[in-house]
This record gives structure tokens, sequence and C-alpha cells, in this order.
């Protein structure tokens, strides 16, 4: 057994990830660890044995504590900033880090600055971190010490625009246009203004638009790192949807040359076509929703061809392959186990 | 391997039925039937192997075909009155049944007759069927032939009268006065005005207000069944929560007697203490909620006493403990497997 | 034209009230006062002419410079305790006061410290307060110096029980069991873990059971006052719906003898027969609902007898008839205005 | 007082309509018919008198019944191609039409059985229709005889779209992308798989993507006619929200050379600038929202400029400015009341 801790385990990620990883058949976890709840004892539904129903009480450690228990595997679920001290410090120890948040996922420390506005707390550490997109750079990723696992909208842009950026069929100078829309749990559990109940229900509002958003320069950042001959500048326009969980992205990719709609949606599909995770749909008339990918670590995508624009949606659950699914897929091709290992108890949808 | 069968599998008790029993240890889905969709090729995000993710596609049966399958149980979710002869010709083939609608739930013809408007389909089979509360019948439904699954609404009541109905607590000629909130999910799939997404979002409304539910008849039979001094009745009003799914009833006990707070608490947590899936509140000011029990097999509940009456909360998921969930914890029961077997993978709460 | 000043213009009473009085034939509202936003300019959609559609932009002032401010009547729409002494100083100052918060709502303030567990601000301002209820009170309101407004739980209440107190038609010494359900509006607009969008939404809980919550006493004490025959104690459960506004009150009543719904029906309907803002449902299988009522101050009411028990469910918009609704039909009857003036202009329902 | 009759007086768009004439100072309604509920009486929340709050019964007529009833304009509220030929009657009987469906909105039968898959039911009247997007056609509109209402995507395309039009400010060659979001009520009220609640709430679904939407001709022929400059192809994505009523529409414009978010915003906001209904946010980092403009003839619309794109945010109400309230708007320009009359009333936001 993998002994793992989880740092941040009161928030919505870190509850996903210990929900995920209780089931998951190779992992003990050894303490879960919070910055403002230690202490507090939370009791979880998680299995322990094999058919028992016992919830399971931990008293929430600090993280200062928690960072002393003997463990192989650290995932950090703080927000950015909080965590990125306690990942450096792991990483010191010959711990694994898994990271969800944005503190190690830029390249370079100047980068970070720009995006998020903070000076990086340990520019050094950077370098021990692997971009956690396994789709894009699985080989990176298995054995790799430290991975920063990806936003949720660039883990959309990611799966939409891969396919065509390695083929090389994208118009450059036209910028892409990402038109995306989030559950209320992408933006955390801290009560505010704008996910009180009365803000949200009834309601959708699209924020942070006009590049202003802290996940554009990774999108970019990514794609590039991907494939060299990227250079496209991406619109993205992100909204609130009122629903708890779930994400879906429409992302216009400008063609440098006329495709057809099979054309397109082959190349999609074969480009996915050994992937566990990810569903292309293929008849043009079906598109993606939020309920058959909810609680789930699966991307559905559907493909069409307008105007020499390609649209491709991508479904996806913002907390699981937008986040902590995504997080535990990463966890078993760094550990060299099944890649779908306790990730296949997907989901009541309704 | 059990083979099984389920009849009606594209409602939502035989969608959720179908997730449960696909990774249930002990049980091979044989054929998954429909009336209306017959012929038609659905894909389910069941899991077929240990790791395997892959999804598994089912050609629907028509309902006759079905039944010339070979299998051990088979589950009836259909509407009362659509699967009663089903059923009976299960049975006459030694094919042991898990009924989830209401058609053998009442003891005699002439009560359901009163109950639904019609009349019986197969009188002589009612005999055969054992009701499936297991926290109040459990040794009759170890071996049973047949089981009729309780409603939603009436489990909820079981739950909380039982312990004083036992200990015969309750002042007589006083009604018990049940009422309870559900998910729509409870109506059926089937699209109304009653269930179009404007005619329910920003919206609650009681219906078949004043003994005029279904439901009622079958609360004083289950009820006098547990115990011979029961002779309350009960005055119930339903209503329909904009949730999918979920349901909470109050239910207001007339005490024959002075009880406290902790005398009613103690009584309650007593009654349920060896029980896998009941879970009591022990702080009078904690109260359950949908969220907690949402997309599981549990029951939680909470006790209060006020000027001599006791109320008490219970909270399910109308598709977990008040159907699907339920039927396979009876299923359990008659197999002899561990009563948890297949219900253990509660569970993505938000 | 009635100076009408707002003091706590920024909650949601006070928002909804300002939006009422904006449209009033009578009104001119001369002050939008704030505790927490004071100098903030404030756009709201109200009606400044008679089709004029420009929206008028306020400057929120503080409360101490409001009360300088020449007004006729101040409306309170401040926290319980926060109002208390505005509201005294606006009566000592001869101005009139209409207190939609708890302060004034208890005749002695003994029973404000037992039921809000503080200290009443200025007791010797109670006997200047009328309890605001005009369908119980209603000459007592007209020309009243202040009126204090009453919570909305009680409201319902007082609506579903009236007719039968009035008649001493209830059996005494078993309680009234009151199961109600709110719109999260009712809670306030301040951000909180319980307010969340997520622990609301596809939830339902209730709360502050066993007669912890502070509408109990004035329940009681309003129907003492309407009938000195009225004795019940009150069992109340309420709860939060997913819904931003609405309120659905089941008011179990025990009768003292044998009723016939047609004569409850009519005893219902008839006592509100001149009534502007209440509608009786005559038909036992109808039912209200949220949508019914929804931006109205009106009540819609339906009754049934079970078991020698009333029940009559009533649903009204807790903003509206539950509070600014009532407090602007107060205003009316305090100043000898038409009494449905300013509320005519109900109501998009879906 | 202008006697108007509502075809199709009992869907979302006749009933919002019912709402807005009912309250019009000029109108009195003389009829409401039905295709499915003649001889069903109503009652609704109309308000006959100045201060009067009573509500009042109307008996559905037959849509035969209700073209003998002398009146002078009709609204037709019925499907496309249900209620073309009752346009065309009345029009022939010189009263004037105001037409919610799609039947009169492209200048051509050969366009309109290109859209919509039908012949077309009267050609010879399509003549006599006015396209009744005032911010576009005001002239043309007023004494019209007979108006075509916009759709309410096209509504929101026509918002964004048009001042960058009027200037030849947009690339040609690269279409125009509009991702647009809708409530539930744009799908109409007939129940079907896609509007039960449990497919809407907690979902977000994209459909008829790839100019699959019969929109799509309806905005290009528009603009168009708007400016013969204008040749631009739309992509065009719509998606269903779980929300009852509101849409928001992104619509992004690839500009021909480089221009400052100022600039964008001079632009939009000075041609706007004598708009009764259309606000232009200011500050770019505003985003409209649905509850800003529910239940009102509003639009509500921000301008952010980002690599060379302008990306304009709509929010309107679709039964509001995208259907009834504009419908009420052409009726005004029609007939020469004051283009606000009866549209002043908006409005419960939460």
């Amino acid at each position: 057994m993998v002994r793992v801790g989880i740092f941040g385990a009161t928030g919505y990620t870190g509850n996903e990830l210990t929900k995920i990883l209780s089931a998951h058949p190779e992992v003990e976890i050894v303490t879960l660890a919070s910055r403002s709840q230690a202490g507090v004892e939370v009791t979880l539904p998680v299995r322990t044995g094999r058919n028992s129903l016992s919830r399971r009480s931990y008293t929430l450690q600090s993280v200062d504590a928690a960072l002393e228990e003997s463990m192989d595997v650290a995932f950090m679920c703080l927000s950015h900033g909080e965590g990125a001290e306690l990942a450096a410090r792991s990483i010191d120890s010959q711990v694994r880090v898994v990271d969800l948040s944005a503190d190690y996922r830029m390249k370079t420390a100047e980068q970070f600055l720009s995006a998020y506005g903070m000076t990086h707390p340990s520019p050094k550490h950077i370098k021990h971190f692997t971009y956690g997109m396994p789709e894009l750079f699985r080989e990176k990723i298995r054995g790799a010490r430290a991975v920063a696992n990806p936003g949720c909208y660039p883990t959309t842009v990611a799966l939409a625009a891969a396919p065509f950026v390695q083929s090389s069929l994208l118009q450059q100078n036209v910028p892409l246009i990402v038109d995306a829309k989030s559950g209320v749990s992408g933006a955390g559990k801290k009560p505010s203004d704008s996910n009180h109940f009365i803000a949200v229900q009834e309601n959708f509002r699209p924020y942070s638009v006009g590049r202003m958003h802290r996940h554009v320069p990774e999108m970019e950042q990514m794609l590039s790192d991907f494939s060299t001959c990227f250079s496209n500048r991406i619109v993205f326009t992100p909204g609130v949807l009122p629903v708890a969980r779930g994400m879906l992205s429409s992302v216009y990719l400008p063609l440098s040359s006329t495709m057809t709609q099979d054309e397109c949606v082959s190349l999609v599909k074969d480009f996915y076509a050994q992937e566990p995770f990810v569903t292309v749909l293929t008849d043009g008339r079906m598109t993606p929703d939020l309920a058959s990918v909810r609680n789930s670590n699966e991307a559905l995508l559907s493909v069409h061809v307008i105007e020499q624009t390609a649209l491709v949606l991508v479904a996806i659950d913002n907390l699981g392959k937008g986040a902590s699914g995504q997080a535990v897929q990463n966890f078993n091709l760094m550990m060299g186990f099944e890649e779908t290992s306790g990730l296949k108890n997907t989901s009541s949808y309704y």
C-alpha cells in the first residue's frame, strides 16, 4: 500500500480526492490536513474494508504536523500560494507530490508572477514538476517526482485543441475562442456574495472576460509545450452556471484549410482511440452535457465543422477530470499503477 | 454468480438498479427488458471487470422475450399493474422476484383495489410475497421466494415510527402526522405538465393531500403487521421539492406519556444499533438533509421531543433506500449474501 | 406625497420595499440608508414618473445622516437589535415607523429577552407599537403611530389558524403542528456556509427544530391576543427550500369536534371574504404553491379535513406578504390610503 | 382604447404578453384564444382598474371564433406554421398583426422553406410584414400594418453586431461566432424528455450546433438588411441553461483593424444613447447577467476587446426583450404610442 497525505482535505477538491482515494485499492490515507480546521474530527463516507460500510473518522491535522507523518505521496489541495512551500518541503524530504493548486503549473517564476500577481514562493522547486495532462504528456508523467495538476478550464482546451495542434491544422494569426461554463464548485467553498444561492440560482454570468483569467497563460504554455508549431492566442470567456459541478467548453478552432465534418471527427476520434477517459461522439447531431460525466473522470467530446471553423464541445466534471479525478490518474501514472485504478467507480448520474 | 433480469430497466428505479447490480460482486445481469423500448441499444456506465472501465452495451429485450431467459431472480421496475402478471409468471417458473412496484405490497386483493382503484391482476400470487422492509421484517425476508419492495414514503414512516410502536409508546386515537417532501424522480420519467422544469424550479407544491395518497394504506398495514398494538391513523401530506432525488419526512408521533429528549434519542438509537444503513444523530440541534444520503442506501434520522410529541426527521435517497438500494438489500437477504454487498459504493455528495 | 425613508435598504427586505414604494402613487422616497454601505451609489430599477423608465440613482446615506432627513414615515429593514434605537429616535421625533425587524413584535422586554437572548434596546418604546397583521388587527393598525411588521412564518400561521381560533374550534391541550418551508432569502443576504449555492442546491434541511425558533413565541402571543380562548402550544419545524423566495406552511389544527371538508372550507372562505390579499381554494383537490404567489402580496390557502384534523396549506412570498408587501399594506392602513395602493403590480410568475 | 386579441394565449409568450397588455394604459384585451384549450376558463393576474387588484377570468375562445371578434390588433403567439393563415386572414380584414412566431420573418417563401422545412402557408402576405427590431428598423415599424417579431437569439445578435456593422468595422471572410445560452422557457411549454426537470437541473447542453438552428438565416438576413456591407457568416451554438427564463449571448466579432477597449465601448454606447431599453456597461470589468434583466424589456450589454476581436455580451429576458416585451414595443411604435408604454413595470429580480 502506498501511504498518502491530503493537505487541504476539507475544500471541494480535497474532499473529492479523499472520497476517491479512500476506495483506491493501492492506497492508505495516513493523514488529512487542514489549515483552518486542525483538530476537528470529520467522519467521511469512506470504505476501509472489502464489504465494510462503516464510516471512518479522522481528526484533521495541522499541515505542519501532517508534514511530519511518514508518507510516500502528498496531495496538495490548497489555494494557490498556500501550499507551495509545503510542496517544496515534501519534495526535499523525498515525498512525491501531486499539486492540485496552480503553484507549479507555470514553467518560470516570472510567468507565475505575471499570471497570479504574486512572487513565487519557491522558484527552485519548479523544475521538479511535470505538467500533469496525461493525454498530452503521459510519458513525462510516468515516474515523475512531482506533478502539477492542470486547471479545469485548461483541461478542456487541451482535449479540444490537441488533435488539431499535433497535425498543424490551425490557421495562425487567428485566435482560438473558448467560451466556457463552469459549476459553482470551481470557485471554492468560502462563502461570498458571488456564491450565495440567490446570486447563482436562475442566473448566468460571464466573469474575468478578456484574457483576465489566470488560466489563459496556462493554456497557451501547455499547447506550445505540446507542439512547437502552436502560436495562436486564446480569447477566453468563462461563466458560472447555476449548477454545483460540471464544466462545458465550446472551443472554436480556426482551420488553415477546408476539412469535412467526417475528417474532423475521425481526427479527434483517432487521437483518443486508446484513452481510457475520453469519449468522442461520432454523430454530429449529438452533443455532450454535464449529466453524462458527473461524478466521473470522463471527458465527453463532440466535433462540428462550420465555416472552416472546428467547434469542439468538451464536457467534464470540474471536480473529476478537472481536478481530483485527474490527480488520481496522474498518481497512478507516477506510481506505475493501472491508469484507471480507483477511478472506475463513477458516478450516480440521475 | 446469480443471474438476474431487470424488467423496466429504463425508468429511474430500473436505471438505478442496473447501476448498483452491475457492480455487485455476486451478480450477472442476463437481461434488461423494457416495454416501450425493446430493441433499442443502451450503453450503460456499468463495470464488467475488476479494473475495466469500458461501458457495456445492452440491447433492450421485450419483456416477453426476457421472461424466456434463464435467470435466478427477476427485478420488476414497472408501474403498478404493468408487471404483476410478469411477476406471477416468474414465480410460477421458480424464478425469485423482487418487485419494486406496488402490486404485491397489500395483503389482499381488496386492499389493492381500494388503494389503487384497479382489480388485482393476480390475487393468488399475493401470498408468495413478503413485505421487504428489512429493519422491521428481516427474518421473514431471508429465504423469501418473492419480496414486495416498500414505497419510498412508507420506508421513511416505518423507520421513524417503529421504535415507538414496538415499545407501545404512542397515544392512541390521535393521528400520526407525516409531512413529507420528495424529489421529482419519485414521480417517474414520463414527461408531464407537472414535471416540466418550469413547473418545478423555484417552486414547492403539496399534492394528494388528505389520505388521498396510495401510500397511506401501505403505511398503516405495515405498522399494524409490525405490532398488533398499532392502531393509529395517519395524516399524510406529500410535496414535491425542486430537486432531482432525495426525500425528507417529518413524522410527528403523539406520545402516550412524557418522555425526555434523551429517552427518545436512546430509544431510537438502540433500536437501530445493529443496522448497517440507519444512522441516528444524537445531538438534538443537528438535523438530517438530502445531501448527506444522496446516491446511497443510507437513512439519516434525528429525534426531537416537543410538547409530548416526538418528531422524527428521516432523510433517504428516494431512489436508494426508497427504491433500488433497498431492493438490493432485500435481494442480499433473500440470497444469503452479506446484507451490504454491492451497496458499499455510495455516493458522491457534493 | 408622503415622504419616507428606508433604513437598511440593501438587504432583501429593504430592496424589495424600495421596489414597491418607488412605484407607490402616494410616496416619495427621501432617503435610502445603509449601515454597511453608506456613500455607495446604487442604481435601482425604480419608476419615478408615469411612463418614465429611467433608473434612479441614490447615494446611500449613513443611518445617522438619514435620521436627520425630514420624513413622515421610516421603514426599518435592519436585523433585530440593529434598528431598535433608530426606531425609538424616529418615534420621539414624531416620525411614524414601520419596523420589519423583530424588535417591537413582543409585548414586553422580558419576552424579547427570552426569545432573542438579548436585552431590549428601548423597552419604553414598545408600547407605541401595534402588531401589523392586517387580517387580524386591522382596526388597531389604522392610525397607529408605529407598526411591528410580523415575521414571515407567523404570518402563515395567523392566516391558517385565525378562522378556527375565532370560532373556538380547536381542541385544547393538543399542540398545533406547523411544518413550514422557506426560500433562502428568508435567512438574509450575508454569505455563510449555509447559504452557499452548493449547500442549498439539490438539498432540503429542517433547522431550529423543537421550539428553538424565535418565531414560536411570536405565533403564540399573536393568536392569544387575537382570541383569549387560544391556549394551544405550537410545534414548529421550519426548513430551507432550494428556492430564492417563497414560503409554504402546512398547519395542522386539532379540531374539538367533527367537521366536514365543506364546513371547514366555508369557515375559512367566509373569514377572508373581504380580504384583498387572501384567496382560498375551494376544491379540496387543489393545493397552493410558491409560483402562484411569487413577487406578490397575496396569500393562497387550501383547507383539508383528515381524521379530525384541519390541515391548512398557506403559500406566500416570504418577501411579499411575509415582509415588504405586508409592510406596505400596513403603511397604507396607517396613512389612510387604499389598502392595496402600490401593491397591485404583482408579479411575473413564469 | 385599442382593442387587441391574443392568439395562443396559454403558451409562455402568450401568457407573458397577456400580463403586459393587461396593464397597458391604451389597451383593452377583447379575446384570448387557444387552439388546444378553447372553452377553458382561465383566471389571470391582470389589473383591470387603477387600484383594483381583482383577477380577471377569461373563457378561452377557439381561434376561429376569436377571428370574428372586432379588434384593432391581433397578436399571434402560436408555433410557426400554426398561425400564418390566421395572420393572413387578419390582415385581409384590416386588422393589424404582431406575429411572435417565425412565419413572416424571412423575406421570401423560399427562405422560409429552407429554414423551416415547410412550405410557407401564405406567401403573398409576406410583403405586408416589417421585421420588428426597433433598434435597427424603427422608422419602418412606425405605421407598419404587420410586424414579424424577431426571434430571441437574433435579437441578441442584432444588438451586439449592429454598431460594428453600421460602421463597417468587421473583418470580412471571417465568421461571427455566437455562443448563446437560453432559459428553458425558450423551448415552449409542451412536456418532453428534454424539458423534464431531471433532464435540465444540474445540467447544461448545447444543441442544434453547426448552423442547424433555424435562427441563423434570420440573423444573417437581418444584418444584411441593416447594412449592405454585411456579408459575414455566423457560427452559432445555442445551449439550454437550467433556468426558467433569461438569455445571454457571447458575440465574438472579428475586427478589420485594431481598436481599443475604449473605442469599442464608445462606439456601442453612442449607438444606443437614445434607446430606452438598451444599457451599456462602461467598466470593462463588469459583465451582464440574467438577473439584471429578468422580467423586463431591457437589454444589458458589455463590450470587450481581445486579440482584435470585439466580444459583446448581451443579456435579455427571452420572454421580455426576446419575445413579448419586444412585441409590445413594436405595437407601441405601430400605433404611435410612447415606445415604453406598458413596459415600465418591470421586474422583480431577487
